[in-house]
């Protein structure tokens, strides 16, 4: 009998302090939201960042100032350690501003927005004249016969998929043509690319983004350019009334010798497991065009304002959080690469690692990458995430800065934040991607969010080769 | 036995119905998805009712044309029936352009950006210059002494609540001084009210919105005006440096007789219940400053594309669906207590309202105005909305102009959209509610949400007096 009284003792006492801890976390999470809506400082870094600063294609000057300015603001929040981590990374230039007309039989010419894709060479100085073939993906483009192809510009044309709610697919299932089109045109002999913007929008924005030409020797490169929407649905309609319709562009954009820049770390050391790790971070290059205040000025902001909110409510974790800028993250992915690979050689061992590069809009929840266990535990915290309105919880991908930490056993739990992405791909890596298109409210609950999910996992993540059915106490 | 054989026929049967239904569900909304987002006609509409029309204050020629115009609309997409219901509303009109300044001891001006609340008088023509008292609220001012308060400008200045996430409650939290402000401080004397915008961003637009004199005799009514954020912030830091600092403001807007407009409503006539009655809607009035496209063009032509939806897709409902376009939601509720009042003479039986009237931002979900039998049925189709990232099923209030359909046991269902919130109040009531800060998709993804609501309520609705533990079959 005193055995089973016993028994009850230990059930009610585990429950009352699983409820007093649910307790404790929900006002944990209050404070850091309330914090971040009221004393946030991520709308003011952002601002700075995009509006003095600007674009930050990796390599620029822009680059190398918020380099320095992001290490500046992190030495002035107080935490253990703030440096630069050395890397070396491409550095494409777009030259003088690219020019381009659609050319009737007749000789009339419309004048239509294009910019050059990353990665890509020039045209000759006098430009490039030829006629077009429409094609809707590289398939269409690899049933053609090459003599047709030979000489030509192919105009890589298949848009977005409207219906597709998760925007990230539907530019999944469309940028294949951005990023190999040029490859594979090249391989049959064109002379020349241009491809379909990939944004949901019908504007005149042309959004540029990364290309490759794959193992293609130099000499086979060709000149790859995004066009507007409104560019590529003129260009279409001319070509159906008459395909014997010209394109000319003109680009100076080129590639230069690797250089140096770096990726920016701060840490705050953990208290009870110092040498254990936990990432939070997005990428401070952008593109060239706007000011890349979505892409990836939010999730910048957003990193460090997570230091800086544990900070401001006197939160001392028990790992040691990391807030990593990664460097080249559009055009290379070197900083990430270097990040990991560092890591591994100085025996680092990471348990968790957070990335927000999908825009600054109203935060929804999280992807991750993540074994079942510390999924069905992420799962137990959706209470705790109502109040905030993030209900969005999925296994998937999390973030390209933070894939290379996954090493095979390596245990580490890979996580995305995932905020409304409807009006992102409208923005994405075009002239409009600007400080004036984030909201200050959105862009701090994404802040909040981030720094609640880290604040969650630093007290409950449960490692590699640990089986735990309660929360971590300590 | 045969009967346990029997009984488990039954059960396997009706489980396979039961999925078999669920899954025609997910066919029919994902058709109704797909179709508002690549064939839908929200966007294009309220394109044209924004920047083709604009401004619909009640009474105004804008309104006018907006009852012929969306008259016109619904006409051309099929419908059973199209009609306009008369409507005696306010006619309240702003003249010409406030002007304001801050006056400092010294004489010094500052001006600053105001306009008049709706319903206010306006100024003397030469203006009203008078000492200010910064209050913080209605309370903060009854604590005043009244001889204090007379023939000064009371400034209510308390702001928005930063860290409620729910927006449409940091409002309501603070829009008390915005429509008693100046009756209460009228009672006391005061010469005139200044109102801080009701608003979380801090920058030059004022945001006007109704107030009210309640009982107050005309000759005591005083002019009333909402100030930008970053007046209000500059006029609060001026009184701080010397309480002696003036505030001048001119005002020429004026209540003249009611006039006639109208409701528009579309209706789909039920196959199987064709006198009972589904409504959704918007208002078609909106303020004057912007065009209204949030508040609530958006709403206006989601609820019409319900109907074409419907159409669209070739459902023909079992309940009669009617699109309303409410008259005066902004300065009177008029056409939303025509409606209900008529639809009692007529002794029509409305079993579930829906409104469209918080913005067009991404849809999250809705909040019910329902009896619990209905709400769990409601919670029973969240799996069905979670593909398109409809997440937030609440009970609570509805929207403005469907509430006079409440009737005491009427048993009706009501329920408001609820969007993603977080920049609304940006643009509410203000200048900048254009249509350049609305979506495309989101607009879309609105429209999408209301239909599944409307087809799946078409045809589970539990209606009063009927318990129902299985869906409706017809």
């Amino acid at each position: 009998m005193n055995k089973l009284i016993n028994s009850i003792l230990v059930v009610v006492i585990c429950l009352s302090c699983a409820f007093a801890k649910a307790q404790q976390d929900s006002i944990q999470l209050k404070k850091i939201y309330d914090t971040a809506l009221t004393q946030g400082n991520s709308y003011q870094w952002l601002d700075y960042l995009s509006n003095q600063i600007g674009s930050r294609l990796s390599g620029s000057l822009g680059a190398e100032l918020a380099v320095e300015w992001t290490k500046s603001q992190l030495d002035s929040i107080g935490l253990d350690k703030v440096w630069l981590q050395p890397v070396m990374v491409p550095k494409w230039i777009r030259g003088a501003k690219e020019y381009a007309y659609i050319e009737t039989e007749l000789g009339e010419t419309t004048q239509v927005p294009i910019c050059a894709l990353g990665g890509s060479i020039a045209t000759p100085p006098t430009g490039l004249k030829a006629a077009v073939i429409e094609v809707q993906g590289i398939n269409q483009l690899k049933a053609l016969n090459p003599e047709e192809v030979k000489g030509k510009i192919i105009f890589y044309n298949r848009p977005i998929q409207d219906d597709l709610i998760e925007t990230f697919k539907a530019y999944g299932g469309c940028v294949d043509q951005r990023y190999s089109g040029a490859e594979e045109a090249a391989k049959l002999g064109a002379a020349g690319v241009i491809v379909r913007s990939v944004t949901h929008s019908i504007d005149d924005y042309p959004h540029t983004g990364s290309m490759s030409y794959g193992d293609l020797p130099r000499e086979k490169h060709i000149p790859a350019a995004a066009i507007s929407t409104k560019g590529a649905d003129l260009l279409s309609t001319l070509l159906k009334l008459n395909p014997d319709t010209k394109f000319y562009y003109s680009m100076y954009c080129r590639s230069l010798p690797d250089v140096e820049s770096f990726n920016v770390i701060g840490e705050l050391t953990g208290t009870t497991y110092p040498d254990k790790y936990m990432v939070v971070g997005g990428h401070l290059d952008s593109w060239d065009l706007g000011d890349g205040s979505h892409d990836d000025g939010a999730g910048v902001v957003q990193s460090m304002e997570v230091l800086r909110l544990m900070k401001s409510i006197g939160y001392r974790p028990k790992h040691s959080i990391r807030v990593v800028l990664f460097m080249n993250e559009e055009n290379g992915l070197r900083g990430g690469r270097k990040y990991a690979a560092e890591a591994k050689v100085k025996n680092e061992q990471h348990v968790f690692a957070l990335e927000s590069d999908a825009g600054g809009f109203t935060p929804r929840g999280f992807s991750f990458d993540s074994d079942d266990r510390n999924f069905n535990q992420v799962l137990s915290w959706k209470k705790l995430f109502e109040p905030y309105l993030i209900h969005y919880f999925v296994q998937g991908g999390s973030g390209a800065d933070i894939g290379p930490l996954k090493e095979p056993n390596s245990g580490i739990v890979l996580a995305g934040l995932r905020p409304d992405s409807q009006r992102y791909f409208d923005h994405h890596h075009a002239a409009n991607d600007t400080f004036d298109a984030v909201n200050k409210r959105e862009l701090e609950l994404g802040a909040a969010t981030l720094t609640s999910l880290i604040y969650l996992m630093d007290n409950y993540i449960q490692k590699p080769g640990v089986q735990l059915t309660m929360p971590i106490k300590n």
